[in-house]
């Protein structure tokens, strides 16, 4: 029987993985990996058969079920078997359904945390998540909006992120008008600074600071990489510095308007 | 003028490190490293000169203003800065009163995030900080307690940690008392499952679970390495199994009192 390793990959960028994790995948039989794994990443896995089975892979069915009883069944056969997955397992990555699949088949596993999504963008924002003064608190959350009416998670996620002083908020992007208005209803202004950061730590990284009340207009302007939305005082500074330019990119406009009008 | 590289080492082990900050600290030429960071760590700057400004080092003042001009002074001398801190820089590590003095001298820095101890604890206990159906929201803070009567940061540490689904703590061990005072005002149940995970993904690690009001009587079972506290009822199966193993050996320790009694 082998061990199956749950990895964290990091938030995007191939070098922010572990050596840890890069010398259990140069040792790993097979590997399964979610969609958002960086191709350099998976790569290391030189001698390994490689699985994809996040929601953007088309190789095999993307079922949790189907998912633990392939990592059950894969560590029956070989010695190392390797979770891959973006970010790190224990946030927001279900690496419980899994942990408990193992345990319950007998299997060992052990799980290599990674830097998390919420960090990368941070590190890319060059905004710190706590600071002496604005923030002690700093809440990840995924918002419930619409179409998980049979999720009974205990309390409630925008009272969470209304109760701490900085909040990043998981695959929100697409649903920023609920996700503002949920917000406003749990008490934050609608000046409240805002930051999304689409693409964290690669290439393609951007980053657009706005007030709470123009996220959904702002979504828009991003791509289709992976986001997060950050909301926080920590922000204060550099959503009125972008204001700032903004403003003054309307005025010269207004007033270049103005001229041509004259 | 050289660049600054602010480094997080992650949650302890050496090679929880990343490729980048293996590969950065490689080429440094000077490294001011915190008290925690392992010493495998700070050997992979074998050509740099080294200094300690953790509250545990003796070596130079760790007053921050000190630090932020030795950082300044240091790329106005060298190529390859690093600040090399525990954890990662931007979660409870400071990093932005760094960031604000090299960007005061015009001062190039980049941030390599970091695996942050919270997901070395929860790696350690084998349980995931999010679960669904159980978890969607996770805070992580730094209770405010006593002596920080001149710190205005917004907002109440203990309404954050209530009002999420999992919360984990950082630096707060010593203070489980007032701590406990403050959660159970803030709305947390007295058996709310709780965790304690100390010197988490190192050879000494240790791992206590309890309900929230045990906390007090069990963190002064735990011994000097860096500690956190993990609450929430992700934790709620291990707390009981725990338990219930507890008062299996009470039982069995009451019945040989018994039998030798007699």
């Amino acid at each position: 029987m082998g061990t199956v390793y749950l990895i964290g990959a990091g938030p995007g960028a191939p070098d922010l993985l572990t050596l840890r994790a890069a010398r259990i995948l140069e040792r790993a039989d097979i590997v399964f990996h979610d969609a958002l794994v960086h191709p350099e990443v998976i790569a290391l896995a030189a001698k390994a058969r490689i699985v994809g089975v996040g929601k953007r892979c088309s190789q095999i069915s993307t079922d949790q079920r189907f998912i633990n009883r392939n990592l059950v069944e894969a560590a029956q056969r070989h010695e190392v078997v390797v979770r891959l997955k973006g970010g790190d397992p224990m946030l927001f990555g279900r690496a419980q359904e899994e942990i408990d699949a193992l345990s319950a088949n007998g299997i060992e596993y052990e799980v290599v945390p990674g830097v998390t999504a919420a960090l990368g963008a941070s590190a890319e924002l060059g905004v710190s998540l706590t600071r002496r003064g604005v923030s002690r608190s700093v809440v990840f959350a995924t918002p419930r909006i619409g179409k998980d009416q049979n999720d009974d998670t205990r309390g409630n996620w925008a009272q969470a992120v209304a109760a701490a002083d900085t909040a990043v908020l998981y695959m929100s992007r697409g649903e920023a008008p609920q996700l503002v208005a949920a917000l406003r209803a749990a008490g934050l202004a609608a000046d409240h600074p805002a930051a999304i950061v689409e693409s964290a730590s690669l290439p393609a990284a951007r980053r657009l600071h706005c007030r709470l009340d123009a996220l959904p207009e702002r979504a828009g302007e991003t791509g289709p990489g992976p986001a997060l939305v950050i909301l926080g005082n920590v922000l204060r500074e550099a959503v009125e510095s972008a204001e700032r330019v903004s403003t003054t990119c309307n005025t010269a406009s207004d007033a270049a308007q103005s001229a041509s009008a004259r």
